[in-house]
């Protein structure tokens, strides 16, 4: 900070994105609370929703003593490997022949979903692992159909060390497919899983209670702060925050327009402001016209509209009344007050995509809060 | 690929990004000709909308000899320079206290855009580098306003090597803002700036005419094969192919339903398949029960449509008409004859969104073909 001395313009031009772990784990450990006395697992794929699976990874295993990974691919699990040394890390999109490898050098275990797949990894076995299955209760993605588990044999039923199934509605608690599912799953282990442990829910169905907790419990999205039961109020903290500086300020006469295709007109005189980042950023550009950035002004937070397209690098906002609004200051897209849950309504979809984005911009200043 | 014979199952889990860079500098060399005899130069920022600046900046300087490259800050500058080392590199976004050391070191050039960043550049210029100054015309995002340009000294004035607008609404021939921001920036160069080089138009203003053009033209969506002249056919080569395994075919009995929150209903019996992407590899969720993907039969590309919500690893989609679908077998989500502005018409956004997102995933197993 040489460039300027307090009292001169200040200019920045980087976007930053803040991670608190500490608020990750408070999360972590609620939960574990909630689902006791089942086994907490992390569920840290897609590069922790876009957040860093090698950080999150190491603070959950270093502070939290969380001994079980789930990831969606063996070359994520490789990626944390390192930052796990003691825990089991499962795969859940299984093994193929693009991914053996990786599960050999790294001793991951593939989640295996289709006879197809069985039929690979008994050819392809690997020494001291034993697989977890999959099984199709209702959503109707991965997973043994019914037919397909009459199927298999005595030996095959006894490769396996867990059972996994997952729920399609778990965040509306009275969905009439969560019982019918959890009915479905109890029904498949009864009948052909009677000695090993199970795992159903992820961190929307710890909310269901007991029954849908069984063993294990994958924990994820709640864990990024994001409210999983959206039935009762957010008890997670918020994990993230993206900031984004000012870069100009301008008034705007009755009858300009701003943007891309000139979507937005100025009935009256307006002030607006040039915030730096997009949606290269990863801020989603449905945006556009509708979302908010907010200012900092006298321990109060101002909110200004945004107005016009969100193009690639730059927003544009309606400051008007945003009092004594600098160049230099940053505005906040995500913070304590507007969350990730807030900003995906707004934006018209889930937390999680928004996350999942975000995170993966590698234009931001990021920084990871750990005590 | 020693884990399977032919014959047998194979299984694959990882999905594919394929990234054409001879496509991408015959569009280069192709919109070069459109826009002659003004010089051409290449938008890199965002990372190459997510496609991998390096990569690009380098098969451009070397295979088409682009000596002008801009970015939108000053760490994508710093990550392109030693691949383009006799060339110009623009920084959009500008310059200020989070990136001056970035200038320095890397010799990299800033667009200045407004009076505060002047007033930092003034206090903190860098030897041998003339910076860009960005004047607005009409799309209200970065630049100087007139009354601000009234206000610079003859000093000021001679302090720039060439002067930026950017058009708003340049991808519609015959919008009312097209004239009018010409006329402004006319106006605005032979006041202020008549003796340097002028740059207008990115790439969908190459297509309106020499007077656009000016001496620079900024090319960067088209290069990338989106259409940015959407009132006439694409001249443009298609530059990425998105593919992915299929996991999992299995049946769907009248009545059932598919993904989160049960959005799909089957009306009869369907066959189904499970594909390994989704909206963590940046594929839009909002293809939810929209999008397609294709399968390669006997020479034909078969279309089978998403059902149910996109999720952040895998897509449904309805094969029942996909002859002999196997399990293995890879689906194309964009391709040469469902591009990136086909599916951004059915997610609902923008060509530059898609790929900006698509080009994050680290998930992907990425090829660049060069010959």
């Amino acid at each position: 900070m040489k460039f300027f001395t307090r009292g001169e313009s200040q200019i920045f031009t980087q976007p930053r994105l803040k991670i608190d772990l500490n608020n990750l784990i408070d999360n972590y450990k609620t939960l574990c609370k909630i689902i006791a006395p089942a086994t907490p697992s992390a569920v840290v794929k897609d590069d922790s929703y876009g957040l860093g699976a090698f950080e999150v990874a190491k603070a959950l295993y270093e502070r939290a003593d969380c001994r079980n990974f789930w990831v969606a691919h063996a070359l994520e699990g490789a990626r944390i490997a390192e930052a796990v040394p003691e825990a089991d890390i499962y795969v859940l999109q299984g093994i193929g022949a693009d991914s053996r490898d990786l599960f050999e050098e790294y001793h991951l275990i593939p989640v295996i979903g289709s006879p197809a797949m069985l039929a690979f990894w008994k050819k392809n076995p690997i020494e001291g692992i034993k697989p977890v299955i999959q099984v199709e209760t209702g959503l109707n993605r991965l997973g043994f159909r019914p037919e397909e588990l009459k199927k298999l044999s005595k030996k095959d039923l006894q490769t396996f060390g867990m059972v996994l199934s997952h729920l399609a509605c778990a965040d509306e608690k009275d969905h009439f497919m969560n019982a019918h599912q959890l009915e479905n799953f109890k029904a498949i282990r009864s009948k052909y899983f009677p000695e090993i442990p199970a795992t159903l829910s992820a961190s929307d169905g710890a909310f269901l209670g007991e029954d849908f907790c069984c063993d294990m419990v994958r924990l994820g999205a709640a864990m990024y702060g994001i409210n999983t039961a959206p039935y009762r109020l957010n008890q997670m903290k918020n994990v993230i925050t993206v900031e984004a500086p000012v870069l100009q300020i301008a008034d705007l006469a009755k009858g300009e327009f701003v943007g891309y295709s000139a979507t937005y007109r100025a009935a009256q005189k307006r002030k607006i402001a040039i915030v730096s980042i997009g949606y290269g950023d990863g801020m989603p550009r449905s945006l556009s016209n509708v979302g908010k950035v907010f200012f900092k002004k006298k321990d109060k937070m101002c909110e200004a509209r945004i107005i016009g397209r969100v193009s690639m690098d730059n927003i544009i906002c309606d400051v008007t009344d945003v009092p004594d609004l600098q160049t230099g200051d940053f505005g906040a897209l995500i913070f304590s007050e507007y969350t990730l849950d807030d900003i995906a309504r707004d934006a018209g979809t889930i937390s999680y995509e928004i996350v999942s984005r975000l995170g993966k911009n590698t234009r931001f200043d990021r920084e990871y809060l750990l005590k």
